[in-house]
This record gives C-alpha cells, sequence and structure tokens, in this order.
C-alpha cells in the first residue's frame, strides 16, 4: 500500500485544473489523471473576442493533452464526470470509474438565468465555443439580415443589440459590438447604416462593472458610451422573447440578446457535497476550508470557480483566472503536505487585480489601491492576455492576428457558420 | 392721397419683421408699425440654451421697442392679430384694427403635434421663453425628484430625457442635457448618479440632421454619442404618456420628454389666404411670388417661417434666421419699387449655410460644399451666434457668460422657477 502511486483525480482542464495538474507533475509516486469533457483547455478571458470575430476560436484553445504532454505521470481523460462513490472512492464518468486517493475537482461554472432557462436559446451565454461562435453567428447574421430588409421598423430591431449584464464580459462584448458595427463594418453595407446599430448594455445593479471601484466603472461607462454603447443601469430583464427584450415596463426590440448577466456553478458541486458532506452556499459552490479541503481530512479539494473560498475581506474570492491558478498551485502544495502527514497549509490568495477591456484602446484595471484607465490599462491588458495564453503557437499567432486587426481595423474572423465550427 | 404717408403694417417682431421694419424705416412719406403678441424680439437660436440653464431668458430677449427705438416712423405695438379684413384692408387686432397700404406678414411657426395635440403639455415644444422656462424647469426638477425617489425603477425614469425630433434644435437639447448630467451636475447630487442618466435623440427618419450633407449627419451623430446620447433613428413616436413614450412596439420610461419635431405655421397664414386668395402649402404655409408677394398687386407679403418660397433647387426655402433676414429686406426693397411704380425684384436667397451645435466644443456646419465639424465649427458657431445677438448690451453679457461657463462647466441659469419666469 505505501509503495502503490497515489491515485489524483483532477476534474475539470481549465486554469484551476491545468495548473493543479503542472504543479503536482513530475513528483515522484503520483499519477495524475485529468478528466475533462472537452479536448481543449479554454482561454476563457479572450472568448468574447471569439464571439465578436476577433479571433478565431483556435487561437485561443489548446488542446489539454497538449498542454500537459511534457508531464509523464499525468494521463488526460476526454470524459464526463456524472457523479461520485464516496465508500470506493470512485470519481464516477460517463466512460468509467477512476479511482483516487485524492480528488480535484475544478468543474468551473456555467451561465444562470435565475430560473427561466427557456432564455437560454434567445440569449446565448459566452462560456464555450460553441457559445462564442454561435453569438457571432448571430451577430453576423443580424446585419446581413438587415440589409436585406427594406421596413425600417424590422431592419432597426435587427440592428439592436441587447447585452444582459455589465460585469467584464458584459462590457466586452457590448465594446466590440459597438466597435465592428462602427468601424469594422461600416463600409460594407450598401443599404444599412451599420453605425447606427443599438447596442444596450443593461444591468441590473446601479452601476457597471460593481467589482471594481467606483471611479473605474464610471471611466469605463463613459468609455463605452464614447463608442455608442448605450448603458442602461438599474434595469432589470423581466422577459425575453423572439422580438426582443422585456424591462419591466420597458420594451425593446432586439434580434440579438446575449447573456452575460448570472453565474451558476457545475452541478458537481452539489454531487460533491451531497456524497461527502459539507455545506453549498447560496449560488450552489461547495464551502471549502481555508485550505481548500472539503471537509475534515478528505483529500477532497475543490478549486476554481465552483469553490466557494472565504477572501480576507470575508467575501469570497472571485472568479478570476489568477485566483483559480493560485489554487491550483496551492492543491499540489497541500497534497504534498498530506502525503508527509504534515498539517495543510492555508490557502491565501495574492492579489493580481481585476481588468477588463473595453474596445481598442480603453481597459480598466485597479490592483489594491492602484486604479487605471484608458490606454496604459489596455496595452497592459493586452501583454498579460498575450503572456498567458497558453501554448507558445498562440500567443505569437494571437499576437499577429491582433496587430493586424489594430492596423487594418478589420476583424479577420469574420464568419458565419451553421454547426458551431 | 399722394401725399398722406404710406401705412406699412408688420406682423411679427421675430427676425423677418425686425430686419423688415429696419430696412424701411426712415425713408421719407413711410408709417411702419410693427405689431406683436409679445414685447420682446427672442433670439430663437439660443432658445436652447435657455431650457438646459445655459442662459437666462434675458439674454436672448430683447424689447422689440428698443431695438427699434431709434427709427421715428415705426410704431410698435402689442397686439395679438387674428385676422384680416380684405375690404377695409384692415388688420384686426384682438386690441384694434389697423389699416394698411402694404402689408408683411412674418407670423412664424410654432410647433407640430401631428394632430395629437394632447401632447402638448406631456411633451413642451421649443418655441418660446415661456416653453424653454418649462423645459428647464422640468429638467431640473427631474433630477431633484430623482434625489429624493428611492425605488430604482421610478428614479430610472425620472433620469430618463426623451427628445422627440432629430433636427437641429433636438440634437440642441440633447446634447445639452447629456453635458449638464454628465458634467455640471455630476457633484451635485448625493443619491443619485446624474452621468448614468438616459437621453434619448428620437428620429422618425433614417438619419438625424436630414438638412445637412450625409457625412456631417454621421458626424453629429458619432459626437452625440460620445456625449452619451443614445439616438435611434427610424424611430416614431406613437403615443406618449405621463409614464413614458410610445415607439410603435417599444416603451420607454420616461418623465421628461421634449418635442423638437413637427413644425405648424401660425394660423395667419390660412387667414391671409382665406381672404385675399392664393394657395397654402402641404404643411399650412401660404405660397408666395419669387417676389415674396401674396398674389399680384396685393401689397401683401409674407415672409420668415411663415412663408413658402421656392429656393433655386425646387424646395421651398428653410425655416432659417439668414433666410429670414434677406426676406426682410427684399421687402423693403419690393415696397420701395411698387412706390415708384417699377417692377418687383425677385428675391434670391444668398446661401449664408446652416449649423448646429452639439456640445461645449462640437458643432457642424455645412456652407454650399463647404463642410465642417468639430471644434472649428463650434467656435464659427459661437462668434456667429454671438455677433447676431441683437442688442449690444446681451451680446456683452453672453459672451461673458459663456466664457464663465466654458471655464467653470457649471450654468449659471439653473433656476425652477414656478411660473414661467
Amino acid at each position: 500500500m505505501e509503495d502503490r502511486a497515489k491515485r489524483i483525480i483532477i476534474v475539470g482542464g481549465g486554469f484551476a485544473g491545468l495548473q493543479a495538474a503542472k504543479s503536482l507533475a513530475d513528483q515522484d509516486n503520483l499519477q495524475i489523471t485529468v478528466i475533462d469533457r472537452r479536448n481543449h483547455h479554454l482561454f476563457q478571458p479572450l472568448l468574447y473576442q471569439v464571439a465578436t470575430a476577433g479571433l478565431s476560436p483556435a487561437e485561443i484553445a489548446t488542446p489539454i493533452r497538449s498542454v500537459l504532454d511534457q508531464y509523464q505521470n499525468v494521463n488526460v481523460v476526454l470524459d464526463e464526470v456524472l457523479d461520485f462513490d464516496p465508500v470506493q472512492r470512485d470519481v464516477i464518468g460517463q466512460a468509467g470509474r477512476y479511482p483516487f486517493d485524492f480528488l480535484v475537482v475544478a468543474a468551473g461554472a456555467g451561465h444562470s438565468y435565475f430560473g427561466r432557462n427557456e432564455w437560454a436559446g434567445l440569449a446565448p451565454g459566452l462560456k464555450t465555443l460553441e457559445q462564442a461562435t454561435e453569438i457571432r453567428r448571430r451577430i453576423l447574421l443580424a446585419f446581413e439580415k438587415a440589409e436585406m430588409e427594406s421596413d425600417p421598423e424590422r431592419q432597426k430591431a435587427l440592428l439592436t443589440f441587447a447585452v444582459v449584464g455589465g460585469g467584464p464580459t458584459g462590457i466586452e462584448v457590448a465594446g466590440a459590438i459597438a466597435e465592428i458595427s462602427r468601424y469594422t463594418l461600416e463600409k460594407d453595407f450598401r443599404r444599412i447604416d451599420p453605425s447606427r446599430t443599438r447596442v444596450l448594455l443593461i444591468e441590473a445593479g446601479p452601476r457597471i462593472l460593481a467589482s471594481f471601484h467606483e471611479e473605474l466603472s464610471r471611466r469605463a461607462a463613459r468609455d463605452l458610451e464614447k463608442m455608442g454603447v448605450q448603458i442602461w443601469t438599474s434595469t432589470r430583464v423581466t422577459d425575453i422573447g423572439e422580438e426582443g427584450v422585456r424591462l419591466g415596463a420597458e420594451f425593446i426590440q432586439a434580434r440579438t440578446v446575449i447573456w452575460a448577466a448570472g453565474v451558476e456553478p457545475s452541478v458537481l458541486g452539489k454531487k460533491l457535497v451531497e456524497r461527502f458532506g459539507g455545506e453549498l452556499d447560496r449560488v450552489g459552490r461547495p464551502i471549502v476550508q481555508s485550505t481548500l479541503e472539503l471537509g475534515s481530512e478528505t483529500g477532497i479539494f475543490v478549486i476554481g470557480d465552483l469553490a466557494h473560498v472565504l477572501g480576507p475581506k470575508g467575501l469570497p474570492l472571485p472568479g478570476l483566472a489568477p485566483v483559480a491558478m493560485q489554487a491550483g498551485r496551492h492543491v499540489a502544495r497541500a497534497i504534498g503536505a498530506r502525503l508527509v502527514g504534515r498539517p495543510l497549509p492555508v490557502f491565501s490568495y495574492i492579489d493580481k487585480g481585476q481588468m477588463a477591456t473595453i474596445g481598442r484602446k480603453r481597459a480598466v484595471m485597479q490592483w489594491g489601491d492602484i486604479r487605471l484607465g484608458g490606454y496604459i490599462a489596455w496595452l497592459m491588458w493586452l501583454l498579460i492576455h498575450i503572456y498567458y495564453l497558453i501554448g507558445f503557437k498562440n500567443r505569437i499567432f494571437v499576437f499577429f492576428e491582433w496587430a493586424w486587426s489594430y492596423i487594418t481595423l478589420r476583424r479577420g474572423a469574420r464568419l458565419i457558420l451553421d454547426s458551431h465550427r
């Protein structure tokens, strides 16, 4: 028993899971398996660029296998995890069972429609490549249909884009649509004037970018407005239909609605708590110890967007890539400590700040008390995102792609693909 | 009979009427009477500045009497003209009758609600000082009420301003409200964020500033957007209520609606045609000869916004101050010619171009093939408007008022007055 390699199962190939795998790799006597239902790691912070035809799907996705192929003791399995067996200590996948000594669950989060799941088809979210290309298809098709439409009322509805949710994803999408319509497509159409597109950014709270300092949220609002985004705060979506969105008493005709509002953690969080005990928070994330372990000495860790980790200010840590990656590294240390019988270290997040991009030359970022906006913030955003894009090949490609579209104002990935490619 | 001074009645103390009076004055053997129902000449191009608290009413209004007091043979009468007596050749006023040899009707135009006159109370137009101060009152009160309102939905409705009509007046008002809310009031309120005000500019046609070159209308749209104005073209107002505006299928909550859409000529145009013959155009303006005379040798002239004068391109001349002033001068020449038995000269409008201001540093102007936007256009707009403001005292005051508000970003006339003062 002592000599058998410890089996570590990592569920999810996002920032958290991949970082955990890398940090655990090459240690003696460990057998690591990464299970994901997709074969690729997705660089989610740039997903909006795919949705808005700035980048191609391949440019922000890397096969998980190739990210990890240098590590001899890491396996990659394409499977969908359905449940856990607490007696056998097995992960139950669709294709098979995976026994574990240690379990790291980093299954992430999708979109929450606040109980109105029928809106999902009408207003796709932006969490997967499929959703991103679907949004891209809808945006570009809307302009094409508007070009063929002679009725001004219907044309207006086609040229109205409602983005629901004023967080980083919402402002990135809204900014990009405004940019496309104002600059990229301006000369492409004869009968419509794409620059008369209505891009509505709808936020239920009193301000956009609520997780940022008020000054930056104001700055971002001004910058978005300058690009033609129409920002409606304190505005709650009460219904979405084929024709448009209902906002309490108000109604707006919009043929393209994009959902960037609620976050819903993977259902595996609930399964985990059902099988191994523990508690879920209000949105459904398992609440972990300060060591990131679920319960006491379970050998089960939850990290990334799926985990509820209490931060220094008594608030859960946000669902950001730096949090996920630091947690991945921490888990490796924690498992190492447990293996030699030492107490687990406490996870302490080193704030790497947060940022959101608004358009071709504008972004906002904050890091502790440092707050930046405008061009400098955008440059930093660009460098950081290019740097972190996993995989050297991609990094170079993305850089050239951006340099090109920056100079020419064109968007290279203006493809309308039928079956989500 | 030969020796009796010819009696000239001028109805209306606007740009056209005043210019006619001045050009006729000091000629021998003429007795000139200017009748207006108001005692003041109004510099209408700056009326939006009163509506948006930039200038005080007195700064853009001058007593007609003081404009004309240097002319010995000009009388000023405060009376409302109701009708005309074609037999006696009398102007019929509320206070009395005014016999004339020559009649110059320059009674101007008000707003047309396209047959929905019940909208007038809900959405005041911007043609008189009373309307301007009423709009100012509503705008400033809306912010005050929003500050006291705790319900975010009602607060949003209070902070939504819908400006109907994308002509020069509409864009000037919308731009000024955006400017006020974004810059002037920003620090005045505690509980509301005036910079989150929605300013909607609603235009039924496919573009704003339809009388301008397409390039300028696009430029203006971009500049307005940069200031936070949300421009909705191809959007027709189908109903206005206490709660907001209905736009076909769409509905927007807006407690302040400002009407800058249709133009309706004074009813005196119709009276004139009924009494003396002639024809009205589609909107109700008498169609005059190329000499500006109504019919043949009637001695009756119609000028200013009330007149339908065919321009060089087969279109009626626009309702602009330069047209009115040139027509006023022409009428003096025409009456002079008739008095000595010569044929009347033909009116030919010398294009002085047109301009519209968008904000504190931006305007658009076109003059023949010359098209300007941005800061230069705004400076020219400023100089021309200050120069033409009638009355030396006012000119200096307005200049200082503007210099002050330009430097301080404050608006001096932020008064909420109850009884339209």
